[in-house]
């Protein structure tokens, strides 16, 4: 089968044999992947992973067993089940986890994947192939909401208008707090602005002290402007992955008894419920889709400043 | 009346008016004074302080009021009133506030002193004026209970044996939780096993993953060795002010879901409960007492490493 192959942040096509799940996994033809900042973050060496990349997918389950012909998500931690985090219920944290293409384990830019069967979720029929692809993202965005209580009067800035910050604010929208999303992109902010969340661009930052910020830049400068905007014990909510250091005055968060939350994988099923309920728009974030065959291309296009959420589509 | 000046860094004892109370203040006769952290990191330059220093004091009313002859302590925040962070009820984070012997207002290291009279605390009679010195310290300690809910069954590491540790580990320990204090000091350390609390050298620092790590070593190195002891989505508190940036892997803090928690000052009446029933030892804490006329060498004494609470005694 065809894969998208990463090795010494090199990216290029390979012809690889189709996975054979072992135990407890099933296989999984993909028909749709996204490419996400931390499979762009990968190439540029934010963790030394080598292989097939991509985590975001929609497919049908190809082995036998009780999703024979569903078509699935899945959650991206394949974990042991055995070790302290595991036996805590801290599932995603696991000791010794693989992650779709992310650590040790081939990721979804492929014709086929083996996920642990019990990391799979059928995806309700009214959901499409193009919306269910973005059910691990939009499930990373629900985690805020099980880490923070977010209160209908509180104010909250989601800072950067990317894939996540997008998908951030839409489900922040969701709390009846208020919101405003600060960004660099008039297109980007007028997808949000439609649905009736107050934007702002970034050189026209608003001058609130919110109660939370959200901090989905991408990048490290975005750690400061997110801190100038949150209120005395407010609580700074860390999306953003990148490779290097942040130089911090600690001392400051003490003094303004900040409280700093690190944020990564979220409920499936919270996600999968709102796109079946259409509580979220993710059609608007598609910015293109390539085949499988151009996914070098496709991860260039989307490297792109302004680029949203490209798609690659497998053979049929 | 005598007082040590801070100005440039530089250290010097003064004569200067016995300062006069505006309106809503007291008039403070001090007797006894102790020696933060934080007065010798402003002599590092931490905030571009001048005037008297300090900020931890036991003393007796002079001026006319209701607490009149009271001894008391006092809270270090001089506040508006009238702010958004007063009006929501975070007053100890007024956006105008000066405070004592840190930000425009002169300090307790001298014979007198004024604040707000909704600062001042009496002192109850059981507690005597050596304990009562450290309410402000042992507030400041109270106020990790106010910010993070710690169980009996959590596991928290204390990392840091000066004197806020010391006082740190002995609120924690109240808690009923499985307490650990990691320091460097095998003198300070005993001071806890003593009273029943684990502790450990930092060189053989145990091999644990805990629910609530307090980092109270005053210095940047604290946060890294404070991170490799919590698991994930743990709390790590952050106790230390210091001068100086830190260089921190914020990626790591995202994919660990780990939570910092800045903290600060802390509730006095707590404070001055557990000094009146007798819950935490504080003598033990005392290092050294020097008369006000020899505070220069005070603060030198204090610098030295290993050396706990310095002490202040204001002539009669």
């Amino acid at each position: 089968m065809q894969a998208l192959w990463l090795e010494q942040q090199q990216l290029f096509l390979r012809d690889i044999p189709i996975p054979a799940p072992p135990p407890g996994e099933a296989l999984v033809r993909v028909r749709l992947a996204g490419v996400c900042n931390t499979d762009l973050e990968l190439t540029r060496g934010y963790y030394p992973y080598a292989g097939v990349l991509g985590h975001e997918f929609v497919g049908v389950v190809e082995s036998a067993g009780p999703l024979h012909g569903r078509r699935v998500v899945g959650e991206i931690n394949a974990v042991c089940g055995a070790c302290a985090q595991c036996r805590q219920g801290r599932r995603s944290h696991c000791e010794r986890r693989t992650v779709l293409g992310i650590v040790d384990r081939p990721g979804a830019f492929a014709e086929h994947l083996t996920l642990p069967a019990e990391n799979l979720h059928p995806v309700p029929d009214a959901v499409p192939d193009e919306e269910a692809v973005f059910t691990e993202p939009l499930a990373a965005a629900f985690e805020i909401l099980e880490q923070v209580h977010i209160r209908p009067v509180d104010t909250v800035v989601v800072l950067g208008d990317g894939k996540l910050g997008l998908l951030c604010a839409q489900v922040l929208a969701l709390t009846g707090c208020r919101l405003t999303v600060v960004g660099r992109h008039r297109a980007k902010l007028a997808l949000l602005a439609a649905r009736g969340v107050a934007t702002a661009l970034a050189e026209e930052t608003p001058d609130v002290k919110a109660d939370v910020v959200v901090e989905a830049t991408g990048h490290a400068a975005g750690f400061e402007q997110a801190r100038r905007l949150l209120r005395p014990r407010g609580a700074l909510v860390l999306k953003s992955t990148y490779a290097g250091n942040l130089t911090v005055d600690m001392s400051r968060l003490v003094v303004d008894e900040v409280t700093l939350v690190g944020s990564r994988c979220g409920p499936f099923p919270a996600a999968l419920a709102a796109l079946a309920r259409r509580q979220v728009d993710v059609r608007a974030l598609i910015h293109a889709r390539f085949p499988l065959r151009e996914a070098v291309a496709a991860m260039a296009h989307a490297q792109q400043p302004g680029a949203l959420k490209v798609l690659l589509e497998m053979p049929a």
